[in-house]
């Protein structure tokens, strides 16, 4: 895969983006510095040349079409909220923004299934559905923020995903620009189908490199009929909380929703909440149960964890105080960024392997002498390790992530115990730019080769999203 | 992608294959003429050089270094259970079974997932899994013979899919032998996971076009708590028992089964097991909930069934007589057997449509005078109308179908009704060859040329099931 770039200057390329796109080609230098970043904090070297603010799927095929015939870097973005650096500038190219195509297109529930442009915010989708009793499973810790054309990028995972799947379970089929500017259709509107190979799943996770993709076919599905049960439990170690939602696997429960958060994270969320940690030093485990036998399932899980050692047990079917006890598992991300800078990571793990992954992180931890709180979608042995750096001196909470070296040396650490448990660099926030080091750990050379074959199959110049994850 | 045939004889080839692989080469008439067919009927004009019976990893690789040396055709098969003739041999190829492997490699129930070669039955993994109380979700009605990496190859839905999930579910991870003979592991023993492509997905439905599936590592979980309610209902037309299922749908119930024979399938079901039917001249559904809300959704269900018209409906929590019903649904292709040649085919449209889907077959069966019993997993909109034809004069039940261009025609016509509605050629059963001439239609050229890219980067050769699919 070679990139030939075209003689122009970038003035020249920018002019004709203009003469197609008029308006809707940005130069603005706080959009520029916008899309640097992302919520990783992590700052590009790198400016766009411009942002396209594409609002039709014809405004993303006339930037591809140019950007094609003048070997010019693409990088699709979404809302930003990212969390690897995939959707950052990177030299010389477009930032091809999807964020103006936020228009619901369809809601059948005839057919349980909606049709939305990229750029719809996910919690917007959630929303137009509600009234009608439906709703849209893959729910992103950020989805208030992000869009659901982002998620399909990282293939995004959320807190109901252990029950209700990730968003590749949630995708039927794709509209997608590719890297020449032809459009193509992926799946169908029907719950099954294998003409072809799975293209559908291909482009979901795939970051940006292989297209843009313009609007997506989503399952949705009935809100589960039935109470809601939500359970909060502490437990004297981080081990012991782990063990107790092992033993709720092992009891062949299947809980909706199943987190937990280390004693250090408790404590941050605590702190800004001003709170007194209702058991200091303890590790608290969030359990929710809905559907037609929620209550049922609810004792059992109380009788799982409270011979696993639970303390302080609650256990509520009032949605008020169940969306309490997870607005404070939400908390965590925006407690963490007002103690340092914060590196958030994504391991996942067999579920069995869930404490042992927890022990390294501690290892870790004091090894470096860095603090790591952490969280985990523990129903499906997904971890968020989050390395807190201090903040710079003087440096505000919105100045770029710096990441010491050293730092990376324990990231890698990490990374090398998840593969070592069987496990897996990025359970859902992807690669990126952050992660592209550790890739061939996980996938080895064999594998890697693979994959920019398939790359290659679709993008021969290499224009989509170059230097992210390959 | 070019096929370039070594000078050597067929002869040479097998000699080179039997001095590696010794007795695992077999030239056995009666093989050969086995592996030329599959469960459609179908058999192909040309004969392959040899079957290899593989018993190891060591064997494929050793096959396919072989095949790529020389330019030789390789058709990966299971236990030939196939509907769309994707694992017949063509001319002068190698099939490479993988009957022989047949191990259950693990099974863990603490990670929910079992690790099992390609050869293994799917209803023997179900064996092994009950005395734990696990089960594995993917029920093609063909479990009983068909093999997991042939339900792999095929992407096999089943009957309990709507809810549980098709076989691209429940598949973590897979190992495959490229074409050139190196060794591939996609996915991981993780529930989540977003390092790379999903070449996992891109396996799954590939139809041993892409390489040769050893082993998989697929989910487990645990059988549903509660009661299994089964309903059966009989309807006055095929018509009103889609709007039924339909309603079943638009009231938010998500039955674990929701079967659809139309009348011409209850009768000769009926014929065959001596029994008159119940309801001549009438439609039958047939609807199975589980979980712990098993009992109130049957209650909803019988309730929605009744007010759509559903006469002589019958309800129960009894296992036998719920797997008396299931049997009834089993029996379809079996019977349709004795009636005269049949030509299965397998249609998905968006469940909303089901209804004109229905009347689509109707008309065509009508138009051409061939008679369509068609059976539905209404669940999820996928009908498998069965073409079915007179058996020539004193042919054998075995002897191969012979399907003459005017059921080509009707099913041509057929075809194009469902993608008309939204719909797609195959559900669940694949392309193969019997497909392979209205796959266009489908994908449009823009997309099929980018699948024969997929192809080509992964068997730049074309030695991997070549006439298949594409």
């Amino acid at each position: 895969m070679t990139m030939t770039h075209d003689p122009r200057t970038s003035d020249e390329v920018l002019q004709l983006l203009r003469a197609d796109l008029g308006d809707r080609v940005s130069t603005d230098p706080a959009l520029l510095e916008r899309v640097r970043s992302d919520k990783s904090g992590w700052r590009s070297d790198d400016a766009a040349i411009c942002v396209v603010l594409a609002e039709s799927v014809a405004d993303v095929q006339a930037t591809m079409r140019l950007a094609h015939e003048h070997g010019i870097p693409v990088v699709p973005r979404g809302a930003g909220s990212g969390l690897a650096g995939g959707a950052t500038s990177s030299a010389g190219s477009v930032v091809l923004s999807l964020e103006r195509m936020d228009r619901i297109l369809e809601v059948s529930l005839d057919d349980e299934l909606a049709v939305v442009e990229a750029g719809v915010i996910n919690q917007a989708l959630g929303d137009a559905l509600a009234p009608h009793g439906y709703v849209y499973s893959p729910d992103p810790a950020s989805k208030a923020i992000s869009t659901i054309g982002g998620n399909i990028a990282t293939n995004a995972g959320g807190l109901l995903c252990a029950k209700y799947g990730v968003t590749r379970e949630a995708v039927l089929g794709l509209t997608v620009v590719l890297a020449d500017g032809s459009l193509l259709t992926t799946g169908r509107r029907t719950v099954k189908g294998v003409t072809g190979y799975d293209l559908t799943a291909l482009f979901t996770g795939s970051e940006g490199t292989l297209g843009v993709v313009v609007d997506a076919t989503v399952r949705i599905r009935p809100v589960a009929v039935g109470d809601v049960v939500t359970i909060g439990a502490f437990f004297s170690s981080v081990a012991d909380a782990a063990a107790a939602c092992a033993a709720v696997t092992a009891n062949r429960l299947r809980p909706a929703v199943m987190e937990l958060m280390d004693a250090h994270s408790v404590a941050a969320v605590a702190r800004m909440l001003g709170a007194a940690p209702k058991a200091p030093g303890a590790a608290y485990v969030l359990v929710q149960t809905d559907g037609a036998g929620a209550r049922a399932e609810a004792d059992a899980v109380v009788a799982v964890l409270e011979s696993a050692g639970a303390q302080s047990l609650t256990a509520t079917d009032d949605p008020v105080a169940g969306e309490a006890e997870l607005a404070f598992r939400r908390s965590f991300h925006p407690a963490l960024e007002l103690e340092g800078e914060v590196l958030i990571e994504d391991v996942c793990v067999p579920r069995s392997k869930l404490a042992e992954m927890f022990a390294a992180i501690e290892r870790i931890s004091e090894a470096y002498g860095i603090p790591i709180p952490t969280v985990s979608h523990a129903g499906d042995g997904n971890l968020h390790p989050n390395f807190v750096l201090p903040r710079q001196e003087g440096a505000s909470p919105e100045a770029p992530l710096v990441v010491p070296e050293r730092v990376w040396q324990a990231a890698d650490e990490m990374f090398a115990a998840s593969v070592e448990l069987g496990g897996t660099l990025t359970g859902e926030h992807g690669v990126g730019l952050l992660k592209k080091r550790w890739i061939e750990n996980e996938l080895g050379r064999e594998g890697l080769e693979l994959q920019r074959r398939i790359k290659a199959a679709f993008d021969p110049q290499g224009i989509m999203n170059p230097g992210k994850v390959y």
